[in-house]
C-alpha cells in the first residue's frame, strides 16, 4: 500500500462527533498522506476548489506531487462503513431463507453452501462477488467468517488484499459430530485448530504486520464446538493476541441446546467466559435474548456485540435491545450476516436497526419510560455503522471517523436531484429537491439510499471501488483528477 | 389510450396463481390488443421469439401490424404492483420523520408540507417525481391522497394521465378545527363536499369513463373529520357509487382521540359504519390496533384493508397482523404510505411485510399454534403485492394477474448476473450465480432487488417507463422492437 500519492480532500465531510451527533464539516480539507494516514484536518478552507499553499508548505507538500479530490455541492464524504459480522460463503444464497429458523436454516441452506466452497474456483465467484459487492455499498471493512476449508480460506484473504478490502477473515471451526454434518465439519479439535494456525500463518505471509487483512479466531459457536476446541483457540488467541468472532444467544432453540450441552456454565455467554474466549478483542453476534448476568458478564470482559437486525428479523431470532446493551456499556456495531440477513449492505443494516429499535419500543407498555428511549436515531444507527463498529473490531484509532492520524476509509455520497417538472436525475433512489437541511439530506440517504449513491469508496488511502454509470460524475467532467 | 398497436410478449410470466402459490410459464405468449387487453395466454409456445402464424391466424392479426417484445433468458414479466395507500404530496418527505409517531409527526412534517403544495408548481415538481418513481418501481396503479386543495389535486390527475399511471386520486377532507391546523383545513364540511364535487367533476372530463384515472373519496381520518363531512362524503359515494379511502387504527394516541370524539359508536370502526362510509369499495389503511369486533365489522361490510409495514414500523405504530386479517376474510393489500412509510417501492413494502409478520410471531409464545402461521412467505407477500392490491382497490378482474381479459399492467423484471471471477454485470443488487431455481431467483428479487431490476413497465398495454441506463439491455440489442 505505500507509495501511494499524496492525496488532498476537499468539500463536505460528514462523520460521527459522538454516539448521538454527527459533525457536519463544510469547506474542509482533509491531507491523507502516501501511508494513507490523516495527516491534517483543515476547517477553515473557505470555498476554493485547490488547497492553500500555507497549507501544503506546512506539510512539507509541492502541488504538484498531490492528488486532489473536490466533492461536488451535495455530495458529501462520510467513513467507510464496518461490518462486524458476515459470512462471506453464504454470499450466494441473499434472500433464500424460506421460512426457517436458525437451526434447520443451517441444515438446509447453509451448510451445504458453505460446504461446496472447497471447489475453489466456486470459492473465487462467490468470495469475489461478496468483496466486490460490500465495497460497493461503503463497507471499507469486514469482519468475514468463511468455511472451515484452509485453501478456501486463504482465497478469500487474498482476495480481499488484492481487491483492497480491509478484512478479518477466520477459517470456521466446528467439530461437534452431534450437530455439524459428517460432510462438513473438522475431523477432531486438534485438526482444526491446525487448520486454523495454517490460516493465520498465510495471513502473516501475505500481510505481514496485518495492515489490511488480519486473521480472526472464529469458533462457529458453542453447539458446533467441542470445548477442547474452545479451549484450544483461546490458547491460540492468548498466544498470538487474536481477535474473535463468534455467535452468542441469537435463537431459543439454540440456547436450549447450549444449556443442555453446558449445564454447568449456567448461561451462554457463560460458555464462552468458561472457555476463555470472553476477551477484550471477541465479537459476539446477534446477543438477542442475553439475560441480565450475561450482558453484565460481556460489559465486565469487555467483549462486544455485533448487532445484526436483517438476519434477527429475517430468521424470526428476536428483536435485539440495541439501547439496552449500550447502557450497559457495552460496545456494539452492526452486521449485515448475510445471508441470514439478505443485504449486503450496511446502510441497510442501520436503516433495519432504526426499525427493529421500534419494534423494541412497540413491545413496551405505554407507560415504560424505556418505550421512547428504545428507539435508535438516524445518527445512532450511523455512529454504530462507523464508530461503533471500529470499536467492535478493535479498530477505533484507525477508522470510522475522519481524525488526524487515522486512515482514510471512507466513501463519497453523492444524492440525486429533481428538476421543476419533477424529472429526476435517476441517479439513485435518493430524490432531492433542493430545500433539504442537511440534516434531512442524510435521513433520506439512510432510508432509501443504496449502492448507486457510493460514487468512489477508499481503503487506507487507495481507491477500491469507482462507479461506472454515473450521470455526470465521469472522471474529469466533475472536479475528480 | 386507445390506438396503441397490438403486441405480443414472449417470454417467462409470474404472477400469483392463488394467495400462497406463484405460477411459472416459461416458453410462452401473451397477446395484447390495442386497448391494452390480454386477449390469448399460450402456454404451449415454445422458445421460438416469433409467435406462431396459426396463433394469430386464430386472432385474425398479422406479423406486420404487432410489436414482439421478448424477454431474454433469465428476464421475467411480472404483474404491475399496486399501491393502494400512498400520499403523493409526501414523496418529498421520505425518510424524514425523526422519532415522532403519527400525531406529532402531522403537525412537525406533513401539515406543513401537504399545505405548501397549493403553489402549483411546487405541486408539479413533487407529484411528477412520485408519479415517475413509484412508476419505475414498477407500481401501475396507485390510490393517492392528495391535499385539501382542489387545483393541485386536479394537477395529479392530471399528471398520472399524462404519464401513463393507473390511479385513484383524492381530494383530502379535514374540516375538524380542533385537530387540522387553521392554515391547512377545509372551512366547513359544506366547502370540503363542494370542493370534492369540483376534483371528481375534473376526473370526469379528463377521463371518461375513468378508464385510467378514477376519483376516489377521501376523508382524512375520523379524527379531521366532522359528522357532516363524514355523512356527505357517505351520499356522494351512493350518488356516484365512488371508492373510499381513510386511514384506521393507526396509533394509540390517535384511537383514544377518535374514542373520545365519538364514544357514542363505541369503536373506531364502527364511527366510519355509523356515518355510511364503510362500503364494499372503502380502502381502510393501517388497521394495526383492530379488535375482534371490527375486524369482523370489515368482514362482514367488505371493506378492504391497506398494509403498510414500513410506515407502521418508521412511525412506531405497531405490527399489523395480516394473517390474523386473512382468517377473518378480509382483503388485505399493501401501501407504501409515504411519507410515513420511507419507500416508493411496493417491494420494499412486501420485504418489511415479510419481515413485520416474524415480528408480529417473535411477539407470540413459542407454544401459540398462530406463531408459525403469522410468517408470511415470498409468495404471499408477492400476492398482497398484485391480486391482493388490485382487490383492495376494486380492480380484481382487469390488472393484478395475465389472466384473458385483463389489462396489460406489467412489468420486466431483469437479474444481474456473476461471471468466474465474481464480478458482477452490476445491474442491480442481485447477483445470480446461475444454479438457483426460479423460487430461489424471486426470493432473490424480493429481498434484494430494487428499481434497477424494473427494465419497462407498462400500463393499460403503453410502455410508460423504461431505465435508461440498462447494461446490455438497450433497445435492439436485446429482442425488443
Amino acid at each position: 500500500m505505500a507509495g501511494l500519492k499524496k492525496q488532498v480532500f476537499i468539500g463536505t465531510f460528514i462523520s460521527s462527533n459522538d454516539s448521538r451527533n454527527l459533525d457536519y464539516l463544510h469547506n474542509t480539507v482533509i491531507c491523507v498522506d502516501g501511508e494513507g494516514r490523516i495527516v491534517r484536518v483543515d476547517k477553515e478552507h473557505g470555498t476554493s476548489d485547490q488547497p492553500e499553499e500555507t497549507l501544503l508548505r506546512s506539510l512539507g507538500w509541492e502541488l504538484s506531487e498531490v492528488d486532489i479530490h473536490v466533492a461536488k455541492p451535495g455530495q458529501f464524504f462520510f467513513p467507510g462503513f464496518i461490518d462486524s459480522h458476515v459470512h462471506a460463503p453464504q454470499y450466494a444464497n441473499v434472500g433464500i431463507f424460506g421460512k426457517t429458523t436458525l437451526l434447520d436454516w443451517l441444515e438446509k441452506y447453509t451448510f451445504p453452501l458453505e460446504s461446496s466452497l472447497k471447489d475453489l474456483a466456486k470459492a473465487r465467484r462467490v468470495y469475489g462477488s461478496c468483496v466486490r459487492r460490500t465495497l460497493a455499498h461503503g463497507t471499507t471493512t469486514a469482519a468475514y467468517f468463511a468455511t472451515i476449508d484452509v485453501a478456501a480460506t486463504n482465497l478469500l484473504a487474498d482476495i480481499c488484499l488484492e481487491i483492497g478490502q480491509r478484512a478479518f477473515v477466520g477459517r470456521v471451526c466446528m467439530d461437534n459430530p452431534a450437530i455439524c454434518p459428517d460432510y462438513y465439519r473438522d475431523e477432531s479439535a486438534a485438526e482444526g485448530l491446525d487448520k486454523t494456525r495454517q490460516t493465520i500463518q498465510h495471513v502473516r505471509e501475505i500481510d505481514p504486520g496485518f495492515k489490511l487483512v488480519s486473521p480472526i479466531l472464529t469458533p462457529r459457536f458453542v453447539p458446533s464446538c467441542s470445548s477442547e476446541s474452545m479451549r484450544g483457540l483461546a490458547d491460540i488467541q492468548k498466544e498470538m493476541d487474536l481477535p474473535v468472532q463468534t455467535h452468542i444467544s441469537e435463537n431459543e432453540g439454540e440456547i436450549a441446546l447450549v444449556a443442555q450441552m453446558f449445564p454447568e456454565s449456567g448461561s451462554y455467554a457463560k460458555v464462552y467466559d468458561d472457555h476463555g474466549l470472553m476477551t477484550r478483542r471477541t465479537i459476539l453476534a446477534h446477543a438477542v435474548h442475553l439475560s441480565e448476568g450475561e450482558a453484565q458478564l460481556i460489559a465486565k470482559r469487555g467483549s462486544k456485540i455485533s448487532h445484526c437486525p436483517c438476519s434477527n428479523s429475517s430468521l424470526t431470532s428476536g428483536a435485539a435491545r440495541v439501547r439496552w446493551m449500550l447502557d450497559k456499556g457495552i460496545t456494539v456495531g452492526l452486521g449485515t450476516d448475510m445471508s441470514g440477513g439478505y443485504s449486503p449492505s450496511i446502510l441497510e443494516a442501520a436503516r433495519q436497526a432504526a426499525l427493529v429499535s421500534r419494534h423494541v419500543a412497540m413491545g413496551l407498555g405505554g407507560a415504560d419510560p424505556d418505550k421512547e428511549r428504545s428507539k435508535l436515531s438516524v445518527e445512532e444507527v450511523l455512529y454504530l455503522a462507523t464508530r461503533g463498529g471500529a470499536e467492535v473490531v478493535g479498530l477505533e484509532d484507525r477508522i470510522g471517523g475522519f481524525d488526524e492520524g487515522m486512515e482514510w476509509d471512507a466513501q463519497l455520497i453523492g444524492l440525486g436531484s429533481v428538476d421543476e417538472d419533477g424529472v429526476a436525475d435517476r441517479d439513485g433512489n435518493v430524490d432531492m429537491f433542493g430545500w433539504e437541511s442537511w440534516e434531512e439530506r442524510v435521513a433520506k440517504w439512510l432510508f432509501n439510499g443504496d449502492d448507486r449513491n457510493v460514487n468512489k469508496v477508499w481503503v487506507k488511502g487507495r481507491l477500491v471501488h469507482g462507479r461506472e454509470y454515473k450521470v455526470g460524475c465521469g472522471d474529469g467532467e466533475n472536479g475528480y483528477t
